[in-house]
């Protein structure tokens, strides 16, 4: 089967805002066999948007559309498909009902125009939205079918889910893509490509894309067809050829980011973790926070950011600030064992570095970042020096300070066997 | 004048590419007043890259296109745009030699098939591309124009500032584009709709956008005109209505996020901040020294997750959170006073609450946070209820007490004067 995708929006025709959404919409059609075969950026106008919905209908069975649901003047996704079905739009009293009581619940009164977000096209089945006020819709004519989605992607993708999945389902052909995706910490594109392109040009049925993410890299396996245990076998292979060629790098085979792996496997081990951070300014904190459930792990952190600061929360010693200087392997390990003391933590990460853009010097140029963790068997540090901006040079210092909890547990606080190849 | 751009190749329809050369030419194209009205997103499909080209012509006098210019087989932007406008292909000579110059300063032969890259449709313009073997094109028919240019941002941007530029310019009618953008705080989408939508309906010459943020709505005011003087006066005129009715609510005129607004409050106000987080984990501190420069006003945090901590770190009397519970206002008050009387900064930030999904009580639903601002004059306090999950509460948390931040600068140090309207 064929489909387009049309985001609906003027603030998608601006220079500010681009439709992420397509993305995730092409991967989850792609799964089912689908093939997306167009995507359209229209805006808030109803001639615009009715040719679009026109010219898809004409030449797709399946379209998918997000934006344009919200309670305002320009949002007419709605009205336009209504009319280009034929169909009028009647109020639907159980979204009606639904609305008011998000807003009642919110002790807010609901202003009259999200009346619009409670009415329908005559026929179409109503997709709830537990996360919002705009209900989806699914439409079925001659045999094609539209689903309009909300534009915010917390609300499009579990509503996709739980609500459009099924229905394609239902009408699918049986071939379907199976996926792994691997995900590599402390090495660059160029290295990481480098040791898996021997493997995977061997299997030409298999799509193969390497995707540089900020402190990480993303290998992703794509592979249609419908023989399942052809497709396990396959991926099995190529994942078991890569875990030789990329060793501990590989910190997750099914799409968990950094902080759900590490959050795992504080978990599993029982440890507790606290942090005292500088140049990162409470990342890493918030990063080991924001995952469900982290108060059973996560005991506290401190942002030191002043030299005072890092001696009368952290304990580190004034005299090793001023001989070694508050950017230094010293003060990174006094903060991870001030920590860790001063909380009763099993683990204690201390980060101290230059995020600039001031701050650097010759010595200690922009990018230099100190990690230490601490543990009772003793202490780990490693001193880094970061490329890119600020924002960048925090997320790498906050992505190894992780990498470090993952890679203590994977040797059981030992160091990592001595290997050939130097890491980047 | 209107546009359309238009996006080749078939991994732009894949789930990890995204086009985002249409973000640099938006921009770029409304700086001349010139308006993109519809992007579209197409493979290397001839049939559909004709129709795409057909209808774009049909609607506006101009397009953009970007990629399919390369030398395999797939490359069909040319052929198409030639097809379409009922030219023929010719070989062009100073192309060929580029490219085949090109290729000897690499030490290699021209491949044959680079030939297709100096076939050129009759009586196009070709745009010279030292970056790569592409060349761009330049095609005017009855009055309309359509700029082909290569796929990789690093040859398409400046093509079109040395190329196109030039050419767009000589053509347009002086008509430009004025563009205002004002963020609001602590308001939903609908209640800021409601409020500002007797204003700007006045004026139809104004294209007004609404975009709901976390934590923030966005209004967007863009006028199209050669009269300066006379959109100066209209978006002046709208913005002081906007004021009147939104108040302290607008928290920046120019674009500013809230954390480089409090970031430069701050620091005009040469005062000092430091801050003691339970649920956002560190967000809030992050934020602050998101910052260049933040050393300067951000002394310290705590992220004192288990309750030892924050009467350990924060001094928050264990009676207190014994008798009112760890989320209450109480604890964020002791929590706001203990970390700017233990940092001895001018001000103190206090958050506590449950971002969920655990945690929550029928008394302390999920969403429940309490912040605290204290200062050397006293304390002020807000309780909420945030919707959404644990990113969307942490984020609003965050959002609330730096905004608070905002408005105690505004009163100086006062409270916000008594008015009829509710905030929300």
């Amino acid at each position: 089967m064929k489909a387009e995708i049309i985001a609906v929006g003027s603030e998608l025709l601006t220079p500010d805002r681009l439709d992420t959404n397509s993305l995730f919409l092409t991967e989850e059609l792609n799964k089912l066999g689908i093939e997306v075969v167009r995507k359209t950026i229209v805006g808030d106008n109803r001639e615009l948007l009715a040719e679009a919905f026109r010219d898809a209908l004409d030449r797709v069975p399946l379209i998918i559309a997000s934006g344009g649901l919200g309670p305002t003047e320009d949002d007419l996704t709605r009205e336009t498909a209504a009319e280009l079905l034929g169909r009028k739009l009647v109020l639907n009293d159980a979204i009606l009902r639904y609305i008011e009581g998000r807003f009642r619940q919110l002790g807010r009164e609901m202003p009259a125009v999200n009346v619009r977000q409670a009415m329908v096209p005559e026929g179409a089945e109503v997709l709830e939205n537990p996360r919002g006020s705009a209900p989806g819709l699914w439409l079925e004519d001659k045999g094609r079918f539209i689903a309009l989605l909300p534009g915010p992607p917390r609300e499009l993708k579990p509503m996709y889910h739980e609500q459009v999945l099924p229905r394609l389902e239902r009408r699918s052909s049986g071939i379907r893509m199976f996926h792994r995706e691997l995900r590599v910490a402390g090495m660059g594109e160029s290295a990481v490509e480098q040791r898996i392109k021997p493997i995977y040009t061997r299997y030409s049925d298999v799509n193969t894309t390497i995707l540089a993410a900020p402190g990480e890299i993303q290998i992703h396996l794509r592979l249609w067809t419908d023989d399942a245990a052809h497709a396990q076998k396959t991926l099995d292979e190529i994942v078991q050829g890569f875990e030789l060629a990329l060793t501990d790098r590989i910190f997750s085979q099914d799409g968990s980011s950094l902080d759900e792996v590490v959050a795992r496997i504080l978990t599993m081990n029982s440890a507790t973790i606290s942090t005292a951070e500088s140049c990162t300014g409470g990342l890493l904190a918030q990063r080991l926070t924001s995952i469900a459930g982290s108060s059973s792990y996560f005991l506290g952190g401190l942002v030191c950011y002043s030299n005072d600061l890092k001696t009368a929360w952290a304990n580190v010693p004034s005299e090793i600030i001023q001989s070694k200087g508050a950017v230094s392997s010293e003060v990174a390990i006094a903060l991870a064992d001030g920590i860790r003391r001063s909380s009763g933590s099993t683990l204690g990460v201390g980060i101290t570095g230059v995020a600039g853009p001031g701050g650097g010097s010759e010595e200690k140029p922009v990018g230099t970042v100190h990690i230490a963790l601490s543990h009772a068997g003793g202490v780990k540090e490693r001193g880094v020096r970061f490329p890119g901006d600020r924002e960048a040079i925090r997320w790498h210092a906050s992505q190894l300070g992780l990498d470090m909890v993952r890679i203590h547990f994977l040797y059981n606080g030992g160091e990592p066997p001595a290997r050939g190849s130097k890491r980047s």
